[in-house]
């Protein structure tokens, strides 16, 4: 692969190079000035670590457990859209690394390949793939039901929905580069219904009643993406909810909100530890693991970094990304005085 | 028009490029140090919105009522002076602009197109075009009173007082360029009496006696413009006022108040709800609008992003300007999980 | 002279231009990394003032009484060395500058014209000439009582005692240029005994007994100046001083100490009116005055300003940079809603 | 010497020049980011002094005991690797300079010169030369033991236990130079066993029985260097620990611990006077070590400053930079009213 990253954000400057600016910009972008984008990172910088010592410890073992799936580590591949646009291998690529990784991979519901194909080749490359499935619930529930029973066909452990995305983001990167649509040859392939192509529907509309109906229809774990207010947290518990992602979206649905990551407490407060809690949103560093772990997250998602490896190098660039991740965080554990992923760290801010 | 603004702020690039430097810097300026003109910016910056989900409502409507008139949206134009420096219509295309988006306009005393002219103009586009009349209290209480006459006359719905110019600031931009006339052919047409141009008079002796004698020669609704501090706003509510404008008049005259939109909940709580409450200074975005609503404020005014769209584009501009934001508000207001700019939103700080 | 300048900063450049960048860098180096030195400027900037509205006044009248004096604003002269590096007139221009403005100048023992001699030059500008002496105690007391003496007879109505310099602070602009001894010519006229001149000697050993012995040798006000520590303030009132300047000396000896303008809150609190209260360090502003007089002063000092205008037009410079404040103070103050110095503001933080 | 530099930061600048690139990054370069090697000078730089006035005091004397060994001033040299990388002269050239200069010297147990010629060459300086040394215990605790035998034989008067690096911290700028290996003929002497070089083993597994069993084979008094969490300073003290130096080791091991300064107050309060207390990162100012004392230290270490020296002039670079520090701590300790660095001094923030 080109050059040799010694950290994940090096990976960022190679997806550059590599992609059409365009294409870069897609996924660089945050809705409109871009501020909660630069607050996800920023707000990991704020936070410190205050390590133990003397401990007399094994080396870590990173191994979690993530709604009754066991992960190698507690980092887990969030969904994002359109993977063909960063490598011509798409999402076959990432679900490749993933499973040799032994991580969780959420697959997009705007994946550029279905997920029977991105399962199969899961699959080939570990038996035990861990797959994921994320879904913008649409008003014609029988094209969602038919997803959901897609996604549990292929054998995804657990449903994302995500709830952030009543509409979507103004992203102005895209208005100023025109880009509207994908190229030919890409298309959203489990929006296929059955030989047409549907465009997603995001609609305001959607709400709890939708969620009951949902878990009424499966038994696969939901888990909620984009809460980020604690009473939306314990409305989740009520509705049994299976587990939530605090995250803002990257950035490119509303611009000023919080960085996610100092959300965890309030929503860790408010979920009181009934319910599964991961983050996603500017992770860039094992020691970023560790912080939202202290912070009360059980595993944390990465979106960015595993698209600037895939772009950088296709299945081997996000194998990289993840290895990386991985090293960062044996040390930063080893160095925090931990064992495992579950042990606490004290977390200040400067 | 010049090219295709993604957002507000693109205006301003637009308006430098077509104004004379002058000009510009005249629009531009703050007192002294601008630190307030930034302040105001930056204010929002700060704030974050903490959004809410599944909530199934249907589109955001944006319909409020101010001080019992209807407008399409929360947003109005605050008065600023000499549009004509913007646009050789001035005014005129200001007035049809909002009155087409069916958003108030507060016209200024020191407007370049007579008050009279405004309003026909407006009422061409709209026969329910909001009108409100900008006042600077002046010594001569009869000129006064005319100008009062002029605007009731004229159909203005509210008067606005400005109450933060006993002097006026000190614009060092304008010393440097020696900007202390308007050209030839550009004249404040609300100050003849009845043939010769007026000069404004800015006085320290104006008092709430003033107000007092205000409050008596008209019924029409009163607001002051320039109110920062909580007992200023409860001798406005002794004093029979119906409406404040939190504001430090977009930073040109007291440098270093505080950010208009840092007032509001002080405001807000010493005002109670007997009053209206709106807020100018630096809203630039959508986002913007919803984080003055959170803090108490019913609508905001713009004044530079208006004056950025006319120098721009004319009509056109000023139209452009208040498309972006309804869409913004619309996107926000959305994302944020709300059906009207009264559904309340959580706000925070990085 | 050189250019126009709309605000007190602009005499700044003009100084740098128009002095041997040896002497430039005197006047505007500070102890080390200078950290404090920009610290005073960066505390006032970060104070916010919240103006009053609608209180029908007068113009604001400036004069206030300080030590029994009265002066025509509450801005005066600091003390600073070394006139005649930054103009061939030294102090004597500095003093005319001062008398005909009616404003307090304090004299500093390290002048380079001799006390008799610029109060003479002062008397000639106007009979009523406000002029005080600066003093370091030194251990020879006979000849610190002779300066005392000096200054009695030279007509100074108030002696003020540095007590910040119990050693020289780090220079290092000096240290870098090998500045370490006057040019020809110049000499610091007060410290003739009575025909060599004398080395200042700073001493860690001067103490409360020397402030005693210096209270009863001389009926005039004392004023000390250096103090930010609120006990010190306290002892100063137990040991019958009459006045405190809270002061760093501009940033120029123990860099790190606190912005002077933050101290005063705490120094307002421990003499709690029973004595003056004065501070200097950082005011480039009318605006600053006014914040400085919010927290507690009686009035403000200003240092490098003089100087700057002294560098850049003798004491036509001097005069600018003071007209320069008073016309901002007025300025500010009416835009305050107030009337006098004394009319108390509301001041916050951003 | 080259140059005559003011402070120590301008030896960094000749370090910089006089050095071989990568190895002026192996000295200057911290973990991952260096958030933390940026954040212990930035947390000096936030804290400031409040000095105190007339007080009346002889020139300040420097000299203090630390575990009961006379200092000439509360400054040590930190144990830093490799010094032959800085300077052909190697140690010997620091622990003369130390030696003359009156001041502890910690070598490492990475040291490029062996403990015993360290020592011996620190003697010819000056008999009472005051040697430390610093050791990571190893799993072979027969190879650990001999380190000690040798230090103790070697004449040094304490034992300095660093405990902040069960692994390596994650130095980048040394992966991307390639740098891994020490350039032939220079090697750790102090880790040959007896003729082969040992490879430092850092692991995990060093625990507080690894203490207690140093604990009960030596009578040397033992400190703990990077302690950063009061629950560990308790635990020392409980296991019999003589001193503790609050450091993050340069921000060389975990990227985004707190600054060391910052950490004082709560270490210092933990171990409440039981045991003595230093601390190391980011010293580089005479008033840097007032505000680390003032915060509860009875000493500061330096790491950098001293190779910076090291590698701009050898013996003579390290003499300067510990003499520029000793005028800088007697002004600073002399402008905050203190007679020895006993003294107290208050400590705010901006």
């Amino acid at each position: 692969m080109n050059g040799d990253p010694v950290n994940v954000r090096e990976f960022e400057a190679l997806a550059r190079a590599a992609l059409d600016p365009v294409f870069y910009d897609y996924f660089a972008s945050g809705a409109q000035d871009e501020v909660t984008v630069h607050a996800n990172e920023e707000a990991f910088r704020r936070l410190c670590l205050v390590p133990r010592v003397l401990r007399g410890l094994p080396q870590p073992r990173l191994g979690v457990s993530v709604l009754g799936q066991e992960t190698a580590m507690p980092v887990l591949l969030s969904p994002t859209a359109f993977h063909k646009l960063a490598h011509p291998e798409g999402e076959l690529a990432t679900a490749r690394a993933a499973a040799e990784a032994g991580v969780i991979v959420i697959a997009a519901m705007l994946a550029t390949v279905a997920i029977e194909d991105m399962a199969a080749e899961a699959r080939k490359a570990d038996p035990e793939a861990r797959l994921w499935f994320q879904l913008y619930v649409q008003p014609d529930l029988g094209f969602t039901e038919s997803l959901v029973r897609r996604a549990e066909a292929a054998g995804c452990a657990a449903l994302v929905v995500t709830v952030d995305s009543p509409a979507l983001g103004r992203n102005e990167r895209g208005d100023r580069n025109g880009f509207h649509d994908l190229p030919p040859g890409i298309r959203c392939e489990n929006m296929r219904d059955p030989g047409d192509v549907r465009q997603v529907v995001l609609s305001p509309e959607i709400s709890w009643r939708h969620l009951t109906w949902l878990r009424g229809i499966t038994t696969l774990p939901i888990v909620l993406k984009g809460v980020l207010h604690p009473e939306d947290a314990r409305l989740a518990v009520r509705h049994g909810v299976d587990g939530l992602i605090v995250s803002n979206h990257g950035g490119r649905q509303l611009d000023g909100t919080p960085a996610a990551v100092d959300r965890l407490p309030v929503i860790a407060d408010a979920v009181a530890g009934e319910i599964a809690l991961l983050v996603d949103g500017g992770v860039r560093r094992g020691t970023d693991v560790v912080k939202a772990l202290a912070l009360g997250a059980q595993a944390v998602g990465i979106g960015r970094p595993a698209l600037w490896g895939l772009a950088a190098a296709g299945q081997e660039g996000v194998a990289r990304v993840l290895d990386l991740l991985r090293r960062e965080l044996v040390n930063a554990l080893t160095l925090c005085g931990c064992e495992t992923p579950r042990d606490l760290v004290e977390v200040t801010r400067w």
